[in-house]
């Protein structure tokens, strides 16, 4: 196993229309079908940085902060952003381009806890992430911090 | 509009099978395919509640305690048990069962926040919702609390 | 194996949300779907009482008194209600909830044969089925009938 | 409107691949599957017959005769086989393929009852049918048979 | 193996109603829903022609002459018009009907090329084809002539 | 309208995981399920270029190089490379990455051709493209060919 990988690695983007069938009569997506695609681009990044399948362990609270339409264009940005022993903390970015004036909106950010697995689904180490740019650098120094949180939360 | 609704009146209950396209190649069932499934149950529930449409405004944390194989057979249910102005929270549980042995396992539970809209996506009020059972009311007192720390959380 | 199992063991529900794909572009949902909807339900009630895994024998002729439109809250019941060797004879009950006026319609009833298998798809016996309720036993005692009917039709 | 249609002119074909959605773990399709499937080649051969808009109205029995699995070929055959005022009835026969050994099998036959509308969803009506090989005369002659017995039934 | 197997012993027939799920929010047809539709109808051909499993290799250039709306008719027949070796060429015609005027008109017209493949994907030999109608002729007979360019703009 | 547009401009990425839907049953994915994402991807990026609604015209031909399998992630690339009065083409390239080995591989390459529409589905101009990579610069200098080679045949 490589010790450490910088977090470019497990970069994923995911591009989608949004179509009839992920919306209500209204034309607006569902939250639910915008979770799935969360829950889509996070397992490939932490496929890719984990060189291993995985399991999604949890998701972090999510606001939906603008409804996306039937027409619009969804961009979902991945990227592994902090690691323990056999997770990874996958940062996902939603945002909603209206094409015809190239707006962008945030439609939701969201933090997705995955769990590197063996064949068994027991488990396994993965290696650690290190950022490169200063963006990356934000990410990744809250990281500790939101692990801390989760893990209190859970202790409650 | 009603001024109070029995936390009975939204209650919604959802039986899947889970199937191949659910999936992995290990035929264990996608976080986000539980989550659609949490978010659909949940906008059932509320909009039984307030005899309106919705949207789903936010999800709480959640935990995937147990994981769910393809075979297996899931069961949700919704409850509202909390209101606001035009805010409903709901509660879903979701667990597993396995056919074979009746064995019930809690895969994970979640708080879904749906606030009640117009034709044209504009918050309207609704009803507020009254515990009956001693399980209820134990949702409902906590209730409060959870909103409390939901508008903290955001404020930061 | 049990000897018998109540009906009320099998019971399931399940609430779904009429979308735009299950629905021709006047917005009223295909008799192919309910159909669907009423398989899987059905499926589970059997897997429940039998426990183990079963497949369709066969579907009783089928009413579709009042359309369900996109939007509409489709709510199924299903339980099994009487029992030869190896096959189970499952009632669903479907019916449309306008979810702005609570008003419930019937969509259809509908009695379904499943037959439990073992891994390598041959019938294998099943527990036998007693009532409780009152409804229960009125389901119940026409079973009987239900199937001297069903058999004089494949023996035409 | 025409005043009589041959039988030739409704008849559709719909082939499938049994693909893995469609099946249970075991890999042998869902009755629920073959369910819709019927109910899209009905339809389209009664909209072809009556150059309107349908809803299905009612199915007949159904029975499962043999299993289909993943991989194998099904071939539907639907044709409008009786008219009434502004209904329809149509018989569908669906055949598995073995396509290793060209082998053949009857998977289910059913007849499907479907209701010519108007953009209201009012019944209009529709013309009668004849039929023209030998094979069409007989399902043709039987169709009043089978109308007769449904009515008894619905009248119980 | 056979020999060589005539082209109707291959011709495969598929008929959809055009739905919401297959369509943009103008209610017509993606490009990639009909593409999706003629490789399953080609595989179909195919599996029928080789007696095997198949695996397609590649399109020829496809143009989509007039475009689908929901609630029209799609219906796609595919014959195998030429035989390499493992490879096969499948002719797909896509036209679609307007129930309303039984106006029908060519979408898109295409040439597969499927190769057949054994349990471990490995390419087999497929039996040669012949014509027997006019039209299989002169389907047939042009067939050497686009392997020919097939294989030329491979080499480029 | 703006007249000219850098080929970035239209940039998009898909990244997927292949699921057990999208394959056969020795899961490998199906021509036809990448050619619909191949129509997906192609259409966000001529949406991005034009600001305006699309339609697909024509696919030049497809070749599959090398099969994905069920737990492969795909990835898709497209670019608007070349541009008429009112038609786009679009250079999309496929690639499998297996996770485990980071390995990646050329699936197939296509080139698109869409044609920007107004409400009514008539053809609108759209902006010229500009390159401005070296890489870019090749795909935009052979566009002018490509466009008179399938000229060339649709008058043959
Ligand atoms: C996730 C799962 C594998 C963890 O198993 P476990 O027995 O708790 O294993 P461990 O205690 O060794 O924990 C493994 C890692 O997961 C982390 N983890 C477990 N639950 C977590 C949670 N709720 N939130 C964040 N991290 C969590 C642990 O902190 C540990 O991380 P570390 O190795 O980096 O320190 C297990 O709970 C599971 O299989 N859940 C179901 C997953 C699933 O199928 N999801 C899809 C929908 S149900
Ligand atoms: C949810 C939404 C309607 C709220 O709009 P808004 O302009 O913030 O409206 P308001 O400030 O009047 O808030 C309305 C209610 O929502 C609640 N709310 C808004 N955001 C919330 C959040 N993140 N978490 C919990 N509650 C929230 C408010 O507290 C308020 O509740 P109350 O009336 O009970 O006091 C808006 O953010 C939206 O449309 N989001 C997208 C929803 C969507 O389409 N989801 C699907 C996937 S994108
Ligand atoms: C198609 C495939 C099996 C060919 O493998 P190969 O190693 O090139 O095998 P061969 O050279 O023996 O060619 C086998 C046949 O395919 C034909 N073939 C291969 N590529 C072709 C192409 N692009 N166009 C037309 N025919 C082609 C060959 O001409 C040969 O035909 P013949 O036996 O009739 O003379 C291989 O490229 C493959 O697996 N591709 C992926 C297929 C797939 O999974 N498609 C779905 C989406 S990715
Ligand atoms: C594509 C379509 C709009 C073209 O309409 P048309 O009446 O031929 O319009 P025009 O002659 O003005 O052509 C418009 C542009 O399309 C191009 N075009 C048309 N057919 C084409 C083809 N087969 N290949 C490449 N370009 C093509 C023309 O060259 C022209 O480009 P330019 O303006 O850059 O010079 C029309 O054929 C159509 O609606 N087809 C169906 C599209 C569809 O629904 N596809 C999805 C699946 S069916």
């Amino acid at each position: 196993m490589e010790n450490t990988v910088p977090m470019e690695r497990s970069r994923t983007i995911q591009s989608h229309l949004v179509l009839p069938p992920d919306a209500n009569h209204h034309l607006s997506i569902f939250g639910g079908k915008v979770l799935a695609y969360i829950d889509e681009v996070a397992a490939i990044a932490s496929m890719k940085h984990a060189k291993s399948e995985i399991v999604t362990a949890a998701f972090d609270s999510v606001e939906f902060k603008s409804p996306a339409y039937v027409g619009d264009i969804l961009e979902l940005e991945a990227v592994v952003t902090s690691t323990g022993t056999t997770s990874m903390e996958v940062y996902v970015k939603v945002k909603t381009i209206n094409f015809r004036t190239r707006e962008e909106k945030i439609t939701t950010e969201s933090f997705v806890t995955n769990v590197a697995i063996d064949s068994k689904g027991k488990p396994i180490p993965v290696p650690s992430v290190y950022p490169e740019t200063e963006e990356e650098k934000v990410l990744f120094e809250r990281g500790l911090l939101r692990r801390q949180e989760r893990m209190k939360k859970r202790n409650k």
